[in-house]
């Protein structure tokens, strides 16, 4: 019983758009033990797509689509899909029900281009789409020996439609023998080398196997098992994943789902304290990560963007001397930023951010890559961390990575 | 004459890593005008790859592989050509040298392993790698009607060969039959349904072509032309973006590399207006958008998150009986926070959201993406605008829609 993913999309063979919905896929049938040998991308041309089909459905019994689930005339999966397998297209009213709904919903009427979204081929079950009109299928056109599951190309939708939809019933149809379960660990401050190094032996393990990755200054080690059940693999993961955090210490900040904006939200909780941003390179980044964060208002009560320099003083109370003579990327301003928005948001804790994000603003003394963090305590402390991200990493990058630093920063103080 | 990429790498079925080399290569073959209809992804797996080149040889001409030139036992995909082909490999004597001077470079003595980078199939030329040791091939195994590139997996290394060597030998073999140009006009406030139908004729024209993409509330029109040369498209392209900026009118609202930030980051420039914002659900999304910007601390001076009730009463000076009365959700705060901010941070213009992000905090009367975007004007006037982005979309969603939508509401008016 093997898999096989299919994107179509034009935009896709031009590139015009990255195939992550192909990564997240592959990911996602490995850790349900699912094997799968091709991937294949295909363009809206329905006489090509067929071809695919013809191919995936004489050496594949699972056929995965994403794209061409939308309202306009070149999204033809499902009908070409239909129509490969001579099977007529249903219209299915509770598709148009759902639809019409969600228009409302946004006060918008439903346009007659969405009618056809609500087209299935006979037999075909419809696999719900919460979040967007498109809805999937799913399909055995010619009894248990193939099966198809088609999902929009939009990512956010086909991660809710394969969580919530097909996980399940990959699951309870015997797709699953044995699985793949995996634990991410998460750090932050420490390089992948290092890790790497200090962990050296248990990269050569074998089951479970942990692997390192890297990506914009946070390490994971992937620990991932392979075994009869949940359980079991759960067994091999554990004391890993125990000896691991020992070794690490504070440089692990949590595992799986967890943000360092979640593991600093929970600290916070636990403390009853409250917390309020200065942010100036920023520009609000770090409180826009805080309050990813579902209920976020418990603790986080807001800042203070500073980004000009008449705000650090006009709002934030920066001492002007102080500001012209150290400049505004500076550990005595990244200092009185985060007193001052702990002050004037009247909070347990003040965090602020100044530094230089690029491309232009670097000097020789303060190079692209310098920034400031500060940090003032629930007993008035203030005290400022200076890193350097280097100026080959561009804005975004210094930016997100300043965000993180911070919210690390006070991380280690709560924990 | 059609190519067909074709990318070897278990660790890409894993989804370990994302197959940007497949979009690479598509954008620089529609740029060189060579069309391509199909992308496959095979692991390592000789049988596989196989029947993949079986396939892909049958249906085009121009066959490029990338990964899987690697030293390591399971880097297979030159020998399985030539396997495939039943050529011989040969030792190439100048690899060798290549590879040992490389290693010779990095302090390093060349290990038996690379020995196999040397091994190219009988007749091939060799692809010259200048950065790594795998070097790819250019090879016609059956005459003028199947040419075959090899690149290492690596993207760096791809990109150099691609440039140096792959570009100059299909523009010299008569590959470049003109070129496809394309441009991508960008849309807020409409839906892709409806812009659809708005220009549906142009959706049938053939060349240039112009097909429509959504992502997260934001429509996009491609316009793709197929020319003899750059300047020919553009000839064919511009007249269509003229009539599609016309029919679409303000809900155009830029093309190819612009984003809402930097089409209100140019406007307010051009006019030499400052901004500030208030930020409540979105906790500095908008200033982060607007920050993304380099040179935005030109006219972006800051602002307030006013996450807690108390900040939008004590910093921004909302009314508390309104706000008791009114409830943050509201068009009153929304305008009270706007010209609040403006007003603080001394600015020509201020913007504002609040509204509820959800999970929770919705009602009957006041569901989960329901938004209220404030604007307080250069002369002191205030309005606001209310979204509604139905309970289905999702916390993220709803958040970068309404920064997005703010930003929208600001760049009408300063149209």
């Amino acid at each position: 019983m093997v898999a096989e993913i299919i994107c179509v999309g034009t935009e896709l063979l031009l590139g015009d758009i990255l195939n992550s919905n192909a990564q997240f896929l592959g990911q996602q049938l490995a850790q349900l033990g699912i094997p799968h040998y091709y991937q294949t991308v295909v363009g809206d041309n329905p006489e090509r797509l067929k071809k695919v089909i013809e191919i995936a459905s004489k050496r594949s019994q699972l056929l995965i689509f994403t794209g061409g689930l939308g309202p306009t005339p070149d999204d033809l999966t499902v009908e070409t899909i239909a129509d490969f397998f001579g099977s007529p297209l249903i219209e299915k009213p509770e598709i148009i029900e759902d639809i019409t709904q969600k228009f409302t919903q946004r006060g918008r009427v439903m346009s007659a281009s969405n009618r056809k979204q609500a087209l299935i081929p006979e037999g075909a079950e419809i696999l719900t789409n919460l979040t967007g009109t498109a809805p999937g299928i799913i399909w055995k056109p010619r009894g248990d020996n193939l099966t198809i599951l088609t999902f929009p190309g939009v990512p956010a939708e086909l991660y809710q439609m394969w969580r919530d939809v097909a996980i399940p019933y990959l699951k309870n149809n015997g797709w699953c023998q044995g699985i793949i379960q995996s634990r991410t660990l998460k750090f932050w401050g420490i390089a992948e080398s290092t890790l790497a190094e200090k962990v050296a032996p248990f990269l050569e393990m074998k089951n479970p196997t942990v692997a390192p990755y890297a990506n914009h200054g946070e390490v994971k080690l992937r620990i991932s098992a392979r075994a009869e059940s949940q359980e079991l693999a759960q067994q091999l993961i554990t004391p890993v994943e125990t000896q691991l955090r020992e070794i690490a210490g504070l440089d692990c900040y949590g595992a799986h789902e967890d943000t360092l904006a979640s593991v600093v939200g929970a600290l916070l909780q636990k403390s009853r304290a409250t917390l309020s941003v200065a942010e100036s390179c920023t520009g609000g980044g770090l409180g826009q990560m805080l309050t990813q964060i579902p209920g976020s208002s418990d603790y986080f009560l807001g800042g203070v963007i500073a980004y000009g320099n008449a705000v650090k003083t006009s709002v934030l109370g920066v001492n002007l001397d102080d500001l012209t003579q150290q400049g505004a990327v500076s550990s005595i301003v990244a200092q009185q930023m985060a007193l001052g928005v702990k002050t004037l948001l009247k909070t347990n804790w003040g965090l602020s951010i100044t530094g230089i994000a690029g491309p232009g603003g670097g000097t020789a003394t303060k190079p692209v890559g310098l920034v400031y963090i500060g940090l003032a305590t629930p007993n008035g402390q203030v005290e400022s961390l200076e890193c350097r991200f280097g100026q080959t990493r561009g804005r975004d990058w210094i930016r997100r990575g300043s965000a993180s630093s911070a919210l690390d920063l006070l991380r280690r103080h709560l924990s």
